[in-house]
């Protein structure tokens, strides 16, 4: 019987330091390209890319049926998609592998000087890609205080939440053409808006420029279109999980959403981290989530534990300052699970297809330091965010970056998912 | 100086009756296979379909340096997406080619019995695919009569228009996995419903499906992230149009829209003809939009003719009956043209890509034998339609076949769009 690769025992011959998120119980999976290289699938191992491409080429993998002829080719792409087809099975197979590759005791590669040469580039050498090349996007409103705060600040406190919030996920399509991989500029749009005290809308840059911080899951196995998924086998189609920004211009959004949803004041850009980590790395963070009262219908009904104990984190860099980091929370927090979300989705036959991304909605917590937007965090402009270099934040500015971070940790092993960052710069 | 395709004296060597929606001088692109061929792209002629890889390889192509060196292969593909990509240039001379090719007096491919053989198949003979792979696909709601409409029903006739509606074109991220084409038969969803009356939502069959009828038109050429679209350009970036039917599910949708708009009411299935007629087709039929009051914002400012003259109607045929036609309309009537729509949607510097569906909204006129939908012919239930068999519908009935079809006519050239058909079946 193979050792689990989630084992808390297991190390690497790879020198990884506890602070990792990248140690040997995680292998997330990206993509990566070099001027002479790629792009090519690869695994995170500490301060590591190993490229899937050079390890298949090595027959590292060659053993491994659940490929069947897809390699080496199917790691020779800029996307997972094509990987993701191929279904857990195959997954779980190179994830298994990768960990057998990796382990302290395991010469094959370690003292092969050529091959290591061949499969492990340092991340700083590396660019590292949009992971997937998103399907279909769509984006939830599932953190019941964040669901609150808007309905708070935007309609009436004691009646915070819409009548449906309760009874189902709420969610929307959005667009994924300017989903962009960690590290890409956002311009600030330019649009429509209108203030409440102004008669008429003018056009020019956003003035309320905002991130939300969300987690996103992205699916590997696809459904057909008239088809439904029972909230037991919902998991079966997740791959994995990766940290998700939705960046978003209030003013714009404000003026525009009623009565078809977020429009422009979203589809500008949207950032998802480098690294998208396996749902099967993350099983021993399993928790239960908030109770949902009233019972969902029972299409929706679960027990156990299907929320995740993720540490969140959202910090905000000037030009040139230091950072602040301007909250913390916790993905375990959400009111509607990933499966009720994905089972929610496809209760009416819509199909999942594979590379189909699900972002959470913004992930706040109960409280003022652990809000997801900073429309919250600064309570519509009410209350100005202090930072570490003097100034305030209602909005965000020119010149900032927005970076947020997660990971579970357990047993003293580190599940990071690395970082989502970008930097605000100037409309044109 | 060659001869414009669009000229009406043109006339073809393949007899095409005067009722034809297919024309030498309309030429739309399309994507067909059957059981021995296929998916190849083609192009509609008379009752034919024009196999444009059969004819890519007899050579009828090769001095078209627009093409580079993307034939013959470009043709032999499940959409129309990588021909354009091509861009304007590759579809003029590909339409130009094909009509120079079909004209009664070209004696190339008329009197070659193979290549005639090889290029030419009955329609009847071929499956018709979805001609795009739909990058993305947002859907409009740019119909003043349809708004209207909605508003008077379900808020306040006195203020039937939303504050933005006159400002912008207001539209929302559909979903693309669940487009079909033509033909494809719709499962009635199920999913959560409440009415005003209940106390709590149900899970079961939609009690109101409905159809919309609606024309989308296809980008050809995208633009980079962050930049934007002079409405001059604008239809620089449209490949062509096509029927297009939007089904909804009322009662799913008004329980989940607010506040992220319209979600499992739509996504369930929404269906595109076959042919995508190209703009260049439906230059002869320009017309002016209604004048619009207030004037835009000057980035949204037009002169000139940007609306097009193109008759719409939709038919009901219940299982076994005789058809029953519903409504006339007519796209001319739209109020944000679709040159606006595109400006609007890159005004923040969103990405439009070769491939993306931009898709109207309901067309409706203003009377009540000009409605779109069925929502608003049968005034939400109040007026029920009757039908030729002697039944009525407040809504769609399992077995049900909806069929819209459209044409743009002057000095006696048709240039027709086919079809868009789909029948209900009933939920599981």
């Amino acid at each position: 019987m193979a050792t689990s690769p989630n084992s808390p025992t297991l190390r690497s011959w790879i020198d990884i330091p506890p602070t990792s998120d990248f140690p040997i119980q995680n292998l997330p999976f990206g993509v990566f390209e070099t001027d002479e290289r790629g792009p090519h699938l690869a695994v995170a191992i500490g301060g590591y890319v190993l490229d899937l491409y050079a390890a298949s080429q090595h027959g590292y993998f060659e053993d491994l049926v659940e490929l069947g002829d897809a390699q080496p080719k199917v790691f020779r792409r800029r996307s997972l998609n094509a990987f993701l087809r191929l279904g857990r099975p195959a997954w779980r197979a190179v994830r298994q592998r990768v960990s057998e590759m990796l382990r302290h005791d395991a010469p094959e590669l370690r003292d092969n000087e050529e091959a290591v040469r061949q499969c492990l580039l340092r991340q700083t050498e590396v660019r590292l890609l949009r992971p997937i090349k998103p399907a279909n996007y769509t984006d939830f409103y599932s953190s019941i205080e964040h669901a609150t705060n808007v309905g708070t600040m935007f309609r009436d406190p004691a009646n915070a939440l819409l009548p449906n919030w309760r009874h189902l996920p709420i969610g929307y399509h959005g667009r994924t053409s300017s989903i962009v991989v960690s590290g890409t500029d956002i311009k600030r749009p330019n649009g429509q808006r209108k203030a409440p005290d102004e008669d008429l809308p003018t056009f020019g840059p956003s003035r309320q420029l905002d991130f939300e911080l969300e987690m996103g899951f992205v699916v590997g196995t696809g459904t057909a279109l008239g088809t439904t998924v029972p909230i037991a086998e919902a998991e079966d189609h997740i791959f994995g999980l990766c940290l998700f920004n939705d960046w978003s211009a209030r003013d714009l959004q404000s003026w525009e959403y009623v009565p078809l949803g977020p429009f422009l004041g979203k589809n500008f850009g949207s950032s998802m981290a480098p690294w998208v980590v396996t749902l099967d790395a993350l099983e021993p963070f399993r928790i239960a989530g908030p109770v949902q009262e009233p019972a969902p219908l029972p299409y929706l009904a679960q027990s156990g534990e299907h929320n995740f104990n993720i540490n969140l984190e959202v910090a905000l860099t000037p030009a040139g300052g230091p950072e602040t980091t301007l909250s913390r929370t916790n993905f375990g927090l959400m009111y509607w699970s990933m499966a009720q979300q994905l089972t929610h989705h496809a209760s009416n036959g819509c199909n999942l297809e594979a590379g189909d991304l699900y972002a959470s909605g913004t992930i706040s917590g109960p409280t003022p330091d652990s809000l997801g937007s900073m429309l919250e965090l600064a309570w519509r402009g009410t209350r100005p965010v202090p930072l570490a270099d003097g100034t305030e934040r209602k909005f965000l500015l020119d010149g900032d970056t927005v970076t947020m971070r997660g990971y579970a940790e357990k047993e003293g092993i580190r599940i990071g998912f690395g970082e989502v960052t970008g930097t605000v710069l100037p409309s044109e």
